[in-house]
């Protein structure tokens, strides 16, 4: 990626912000544009360090005009919060579907050659009919954010058939890491199970026998990399996954052995969760093994005491 | 239908308007809502010999106001222009997609019993995979109408598993009918060749091998009004469709015919509309045979016949 134009949309938070600190580290002319939306993760905190080797800036209605000088748009802009898209789904379906139709009208009008890469989730596939879920599971969401990333997904879709836009979708699943918002859990129950542990609250497991798998953010940050840099990749969807699948409960407890602190209750799915809840999920990320390469590296354990380590000495800017 | 009150989102639309005269003639309280959009089959002219008999209201912000008091909302507003959705599809999306998460809230917050007939479209399908296509078909939609069409309906769906609203959704297949848009294809390309006939100008028929089901627009307003009274439509799709398929070069010939009049000129597909057409289509509508008791009652050839008797003495109010 040295000396390419990427932008990062959403680039100040979670996933996008370490993808613009691996790619400054690379050589890349990084633009990042984020809405720093208050439900979202954006954070000025999360670019530390290259503050003065990105350009920022809001998105919309600039999202045009910024589209045209680009190699890459690592498109990870939008929410993520299911419960929130139960409550607010007129704005969910404003940051996760009229955005990016923006985004891609100003693509294949202004930069026809650019190569998209999408951060799309495994909440297309609602309520898992097998496990582990390959990218041909039927789509069935759960809720209005999974509608809303699926029909995102379709439009990138749409614009690489009909117009040949060079887009691909990746379906992340949990994925944890240095940057991730921990305040609440909008960004996934880890989040603020991490919190907690730090600030020494007992954190909550519902029910606890659910199987997930994490994606440690580095490895997630490999995959957008290495489908931006993949022709094959054009027009496809990409599961991202883990090595490793492990039950909530015993998540629970690695957190706090690595840790070396903090405690947990075991508690039933409060109601109105418990009926956007999708069970257990597994992904399987064989066609991005086949296609792009990709393989995670960081176990959970090792990717739970990097997270902590991260956030031991700056839990002031994430709490 | 006699004395329930019923809202009609589209109402002053082609098939939203022969559903109001139809109601009123079944003694329900009708209420209307529509935007008359430029690009929608909107007219007042439409509801000629009803318009002392039904209340109207533009959408929005009403909406949600004016749903409390319903049984039942049949809701037909949106577009269904494929070409407009490529070429405006923020436009698109903010009718089909944002409008109906506002219906839905309206209704789950201040209406929850109400039932909601959504009119879907075989568009969600895309090219088919088989004929004829079942509810069964795998979704795959070839312009950005057909997804936030889809997406809608997944909202419709959504909202009856999480909130137990009574929603169903009818997937059309080509209507043809009286108070259709004819001035232009908006509405599909039977009333551009209505027009043409009328007028005396040749018509186009792309390709013409390509087979395609009709629905007579009474037809298609009983299966609204059926889905409305049948409470195990709650959270189903249903195709409508018709007993037997043409060849679109078959239905040109027979309008010809059935109108004593009109000549048409075979060409092969333009590129931009090439790149979005699904090809054949034929609908199974055994299920809503089967849960709905509907069936197509008017054959292609009267359908045609009643249309254009219905235009003779009205074309200047639709050209």
């Amino acid at each position: 990626m040295n000396g390419k134009r990427v932008m990062i949309t959403g680039g100040l938070g979670f996933i996008g912000s370490n993808l613009a600190h691996r790619l400054v580290e690379m050589g890349a002319i990084v633009s990042i544009i984020d809405n720093l939306h208050p439900n979202g993760g954006g954070s000025l905190h999360n670019i530390d360090g290259i503050r003065d080797r990105v350009t920022i800036g809001r998105r919309n209605p600039t999202l045009g005009q910024a589209c045209p000088n680009q190699d890459v748009v690592f498109n990870l802009a939008g929410l993520s919060s299911h419960m929130d898209s139960m409550e607010y789904p007129l704005d969910d379906a404003q940051n996760n579907v009229m955005a990016q139709i923006e985004l891609l009208e100003g693509a294949r009008r202004y930069n026809p050659g650019v190569k998209i890469v999408y951060a799309s989730t495994r909440q297309v596939y609602g309520k898992p009919e097998y496990l582990h879920v390959n990218e041909t599971h039927p789509v069935r969401p759960v809720d209005v954010n999974g509608i809303n990333k699926w029909t995102a997904e379709e439009y990138h879709r749409l614009y690489h058939e009909v117009y040949g836009l060079r887009t691909c979708s990746l379906r992340l699943t949990n994925t944890i890491g240095p940057r991730m918002r921990i305040k609440d859990a909008k960004q996934g129950f880890i989040g603020e199970w991490i919190r907690r542990v730090l600030t020494g609250e007992p954190f909550e497991v519902w029910g606890g026998e659910q199987v997930r798998d994490f994606t440690y953010v580095d490895d997630a940050v490999e995959a957008f990399i290495l489908a931006a840099q993949c022709d094959e990749s054009d027009g496809q969807a990409y599961n991202l996954g883990a090595r490793m699948p492990y039950k909530l409960i015993e998540v629970a407890g690695m957190l706090c052995d690595v840790a070396g602190q903090g405690s947990y209750v075991v508690k039933s799915f409060p109601t109105d969760r418990k009926r956007i809840d999708i069970g257990s999920y597994w992904a399987d990320y064989s066609k991005a093994n086949e296609d792009l390469s990709w393989n995670p590296t960081v176990e959970l354990c090792e990717a739970l005491r990097l997270t902590l380590d991260y956030y031991r000495c700056r839990l002031e800017h994430y709490t």
